[in-house]
């Protein structure tokens, strides 16, 4: 007997015989003895389809109206959902973000939730009902509608079990949990049983794409438990939990890649203090998101700096560097689109030697170049050519076991 | 300069296109000075598709959920053309009803609006916004989302254009405004350019799908002009507006027909105090609306009643005049489903003669036979077999020279 808040996402309710299945584990959950606040996101294609009336409209639509328009679709969803619920006998009821009252900040289309009343959803838990709320959308003070942007129903859930206290806040996907790496590069990546916070930041920060980072650093922050799994079985999939000591038992927990990176260096930089400051603080003005850092000093008071980006900032930042490279008198920039970034994860790094030299090592026996390296207390990431990066991926798994059961 | 309320229906926001087209008509009567409140419905099909969505789900869809989901349609529309109308350089806000503060009673799918706040209408508008409503739609005092039932977008224009005192409530449609028939029946049919409330009342009553009663009726309590026009083009439609003593001077002002009719009679019962009224309230609390009603004695202290229901009505109609000719000893009950009502419609009537006459001649001359006869003070209703439907409609509008301009 507990409060479970469950988070299902758009292909999760795509069609009716889909949102039949979703009512189905929600009334399973509630038969166990529970109190449930079920979270979903718009059916299937539905976000897709609003954007494109608008798209006809105007090539740029008003972010206040785009967001009243996107937060019809999961109020479809939690409306089907409510009546499903109904049909087979149960008590439930929907309710919107502004139902509920979750406050946001003005930003439309990627708003940040400031408070949630809990008074609505706990009057209708009392009277028994399992409460569908609509993810992804709040409501500013001046009551206009607002949508979270990217993850916004995850962090809905995620937000909704930190203010009612909930149990375990499970997410459920179409995938069965977090894995070692991606299964469709390496076939023997293992589902996880457990994985920290700072380790599915990591993760999730490297492009595994199960859940937002910034739904994450929300559970982190409250300690909400989060039970990523399958809407499709009643398998366990992953507890997101806070660190326990017995984590550090595995030293790698996962692997994740990223093919949206390109690499710039800039040649021949004069060797004086305030160089690299004033380029880097060039380039965040532009809101350009510099990722990996390396320089390398020569002799002769002249080196080198080497950053990585990701593919989407890449012109914007040819632009700036080819500006600071007239002003600081570098002699070139060079880029390269074709490059990768490739990362191991595990709070186990910090209390264990030789991590890296053993993903350096077999790296360097299937004959990868490293390019770049850069290292946190629990992650190392090495830049290589985009070609090998399922290779790399593979030889990384077999080095470390990760195929082996350990948590 | 004044205040405008408009109107558009579903089929006027159908495509992208067509919104676009609703907001020039909405920016020019901006450019014309005035200050303007849109209320618009659920784009073309919208509706249909929810339904079908609901039907998917359960055969017994919840009332709650049902406005919850069919809500949305009208959020869409909102949405859309303040986007359209904003990228045109226009100021313009969308609110939904619940936004707006459109309180209703808790009666889903039918609701009745109980009280509109203006405060945040008047807001915006003092803000130089145009305001775009969405029709059909309320809130009850709990925030339960509500919908007004059959023409409620109508409804929620005539309201809000009472509550704000606008100077005019334009309605735009498919058609070019009130016509003398069905110009689908009558090619000679002539738009009108006024017509009074009680006129439009009974005619809406009687099957002339423009706007829905309730509409009008709120429209006559509170005094607004109504303008009846055309999404399409910029010919003036019909003036629904209250009665002046000229427009007596026409006797006739339109002719409505309604297939939708039963016909039941029961033979035989005994003339005695109170059989009649029994017998009609029976009906009446079963939810039976009971139509026309005629009554004939027969010498023997035994007499017939017959009268008039809607199609829909007809089963529940005959179980119950079954159970009653049983309790009251009467002969038999028949019916006939192939009958239909056509009704001549004018404030003249009231002081005109002859006027009853020349509408039996001109059905007489037809060959058509009448089976009731029903009078008001400014309509006259007869009952014919509904194949002469048609003919019959075209022999009266010839024979009060309705194709003659005299409003």
């Amino acid at each position: 007997m507990g409060l479970v808040v469950m988070k299902f996402g758009g292909s999760s309710v795509a069609d009716a015989d889909k949102i039949k299945n979703v009512a189905r584990r929600v009334m399973e959950t509630r038969d166990a003895g529970n109190k449930v606040v079920v979270v979903v996101s718009a059916p299937g294609d539905t976000t897709d389809d609003l954007i494109t009336w608008a798209e006809k409209i105007t090539a740029d639509p008003d972010e206040r109206e785009m967001d009243m328009l996107l937060s019809t679709g999961e109020q479809m969803s939690i409306a089907l959902l409510a009546m499903a619920i109904k049909d087979k006998g149960y008590k439930a009821i929907s309710l919107t973000g502004a139902q509920v009252g979750i406050l946001t900040d003005k930003v439309h289309n990627m708003a940040k939730i400031v408070h949630i009343p809990t008074k609505k959803i706990r009057k209708e838990l009392r009277k028994g009902n399992i409460v569908v709320v609509a993810g992804f959308q709040g409501i500013t003070e001046d009551e206009d509608i607002t949508t979270l942007g990217r993850g916004g129903s995850d962090l809905t859930a995620v937000a909704l079990a930190s203010v009612l206290k909930a149990d375990i806040c499970e997410i459920f996907t179409d995938v069965q949990g977090v894995y070692t790496t991606d299964p469709h590069i390496v076939h023997e990546a293992r589902k996880l049983d457990i994985i920290s916070y700072d380790e599915m930041l990591e993760m999730a920060g490297l492009g595994a794409q199960v859940m937002q980072a910034r739904s994450i650093e929300v559970a982190k922050k409250f300690n909400i438990d989060i039970h990523v799994r399958s809407t499709f079985s009643h398998e366990k999939g992953t507890i997101i939990t806070r660190e326990v000591s017995k984590m550090e038992d595995v030293v790698v927990r996962g692997i994740a890649s990223d093919k949206n990176q390109a690499k710039i260096s800039i040649i021949d930089l004069p060797d004086k203090p305030g160089v690299a400051a004033s380029m880097f603080t060039e380039l965040a003005s532009k809101g350009i998101n510099v990722d990996m850092i390396i320089q390398s000093s020569a002799a002769d008071g002249r080196n080198d700096i080497s950053f990585t980006v990701s593919h989407k900032d890449l012109l914007k930042t040819l632009e700036v560097m080819d500006k600071i490279k007239r002003e600081l008198g570098a002699t070139e920039v060079i880029h390269d689109r074709n490059v990768a970034k490739i990362s191991i994860v595990g709070v186990g790094m910090r209390s264990h030697v030789g991590i890296a030299s053993k993903m350096f090592s077999a790296l360097a026996r299937a004959g990868i170049n490293i390019e770049m390296i850069s290292t946190s207390e629990i992650k190392i990431s090495c830049v290589i050519k985009n070609v090998h990066v399922e290779k790399a991926v593979k030889v990384i798994h077999k080095a470390f076991n990760l195929d082996k059961k350990k948590n």
